[in-house]
């Protein structure tokens, strides 16, 4: 193991717009072996998510962003290696909670989430359907939305991975689940395969006019990953009282600099609107639940997910792109090493 | 009674920008006689509020706008005349759900409601601390808001009606407290007088930098009546998971048409706030509650208010725009007749 060649992906220039070649770098380095309470860990699964192009802009955002020279930050799905930690064994799965687009990572266990077997689900579902992308659904449909039986749910971005827990979590708490997504084959997925009410290829038809033909009565909570046009649609429908869980606004993470609010503001007062940002990492106290709720949903058959799995450490920056244009199918991430 | 003449202003036609002569046309017109379960009131106070602007505007809002050739709508406080319902005796004084500015309105009993007598507190009160905008002030500060003790809670427009009412609710309940309003005699009312922690005269300084020196641990909760670059810049300063009560927008009523959003809209989702648009007619459920806070507070000396009475109803188009201009000194009304 000492002997080994780390790879890992640094930070050389800030992107403009969407990332490009020579804006990360692929850098070999040796491996740094583990001091008293430390763990090597090798990774497995590499999280590709759009907050992934946030954290490299020097913007103003919810943690710091990735320096010049540091290695890129990611969400990961690792084993371990080598410990010099009481709390883990070699093989052991965790999720480190300061990942990296690296081969390897060296952390301090304190830093280490052990991950519970479930010999009968792939492992990949740690990064998606029972990873943050899951938890991020329940919260926002749950916690944040408190999405009721009988309410019509509006989703955003809804056959993305965390657009598509989201709504089937909706959809078993007894809501009426209302999809946007780009494309017939995403449009059909959601309605055939995973039981949404309907869906809105927002590529194809007017989502405004779309949403007020099939919300007539309005909508009760709208689930936001896309901001935008697309949020200014579905504001232009919500019911008086309405909830907007703010998840993400993936359209602007490429432009950089100041996002505009809705353009038809006065509506959250005159329609009473609430809308409420959230993230996910201020909610893991919630994750025994969520995971439960969906772990659950899963085994009755009533939750489906795709993962989207790239090959190879060396195709993280091309296929983090994917994303931007809606490309990716089903949850998105890189096979760093065998499972 | 039956021979006396009404006086009451028309809308003629819709405002561009500020309400200007000619829109509102004071009528002359006989007074129609209470049918069975009717009642004939005689208009005390005239409430002029910035919510009557909208009114006046073909805009998407919360109520229908007001028809041209109507009487114009306004919260009123009115005695009784002649009642034809036993619930309501002459001399009662009433404030009816469909005010307007009128000198005498003949509606049905169900729809007006008896206010207290308070023969302590005078009546211009009940269109002020004791009225809608010191529930809105209550409503905001507690129920959307969650004002909590020790918090920083920041207030524009915070010598308004209901941004004065706001803040000393605020203060009661152990907020630190500080408020954003136009020139120096008003910051130092409601620092000396009211008891404000500090206050930002927007006119004369840079509202962002003075709410970072002012708040360098940032806002837990913002009080907004004003919208545009006081709202951008309070969002500037929210602390992380900051809550923003939306309870008005004036610098936009004037313009007409769609309303932009915060301009730094991301930071809503980076620092998971909330931003909950109210409005107090949803919430007279709290009247109770809110009053008596409010009266007990008066009554302890810790709440102060101001009214700013106008003579005459044929001076109300032109009072009505002192609030555009910030030139009220205190909560704004008519005095339509000897209360």
């Amino acid at each position: 193991m000492s002997n080994e060649i780390n790879r890992a992906w640094r930070l050389r220039h800030r992107p403009e717009g969407e990332p490009r070649k020579g804006d990360l770098e692929l850098v070999e380095e040796p491996i740094r072996l583990p001091s008293p309470d430390e763990v090597l860990i090798r990774t497995i699964y590499l999280s590709l998510d759009p907050t992934n192009r946030i954290w490299m802009s020097d913007m103003e955002q919810y943690l710091p962003p990735v320096q010049i020279g540091d290695m890129m930050r990611g969400v990961t799905l690792a084993v371990v290696e080598q410990s010099r930690s009481d709390r883990f064994a070699t093989g052991d799965v965790v999720m480190p909670h300061d990942g990296a687009w690296a081969a390897f990572q060296t952390l301090p266990a304190a830093r280490l989430s052990k991950v519970p077997a479930k010999p009968d689900l792939p492992r990949s579902a740690y990064m998606s359907a029972l990873g943050p992308p899951g938890l991020t659904g329940f919260v926002g449909i749950v916690d944040i939305g408190g999405a009721k039986e009988a309410e019509t749910v509006t989703i955003s971005a809804a056959a993305g991975a965390v657009g598509s827990i989201a709504g089937q979590i909706a959809k078993a708490r007894g809501c009426r689940v209302i999809g946007i997504a780009g494309g017939p084959d995403k449009c059909s997925w959601l309605v055939d395969e995973l039981g949404f009410d309907a869906a809105i290829d927002y590529k194809a038809s007017d989502v405004g006019a779309e949403l007020r033909r099939l919300c007539p009565d309005g909508i009760d909570m709208h689930f936001e990953n896309v901001g935008g046009a697309i949020l200014d649609a579905a504001i232009a429908s919500m019911k008086i009282g309405g909830r907007i869980a703010l998840c993400g606004m993936i359209s602007a993470y490429n432009e950089g600099g100041p996002v505009s609010g809705p353009r038809e503001f006065q509506r959250v007062l005159m329609q009473r609107l609430t809308i409420h940002g959230f993230l996910v990492m201020d909610h893991f106290r919630r994750a025994r639940d969520g995971y439960a709720e969906i772990e659950g949903l899963i085994r009755d058959n009533r939750l489906k997910w795709k993962d989207h799995i790239v090959d190879g450490l060396d195709n993280a920056p091309d296929a983090l792109n994917l994303l931007f244009s809606g490309k990716n199918d089903g949850k998105l991430m890189v096979r760093v090493s065998e499972p």
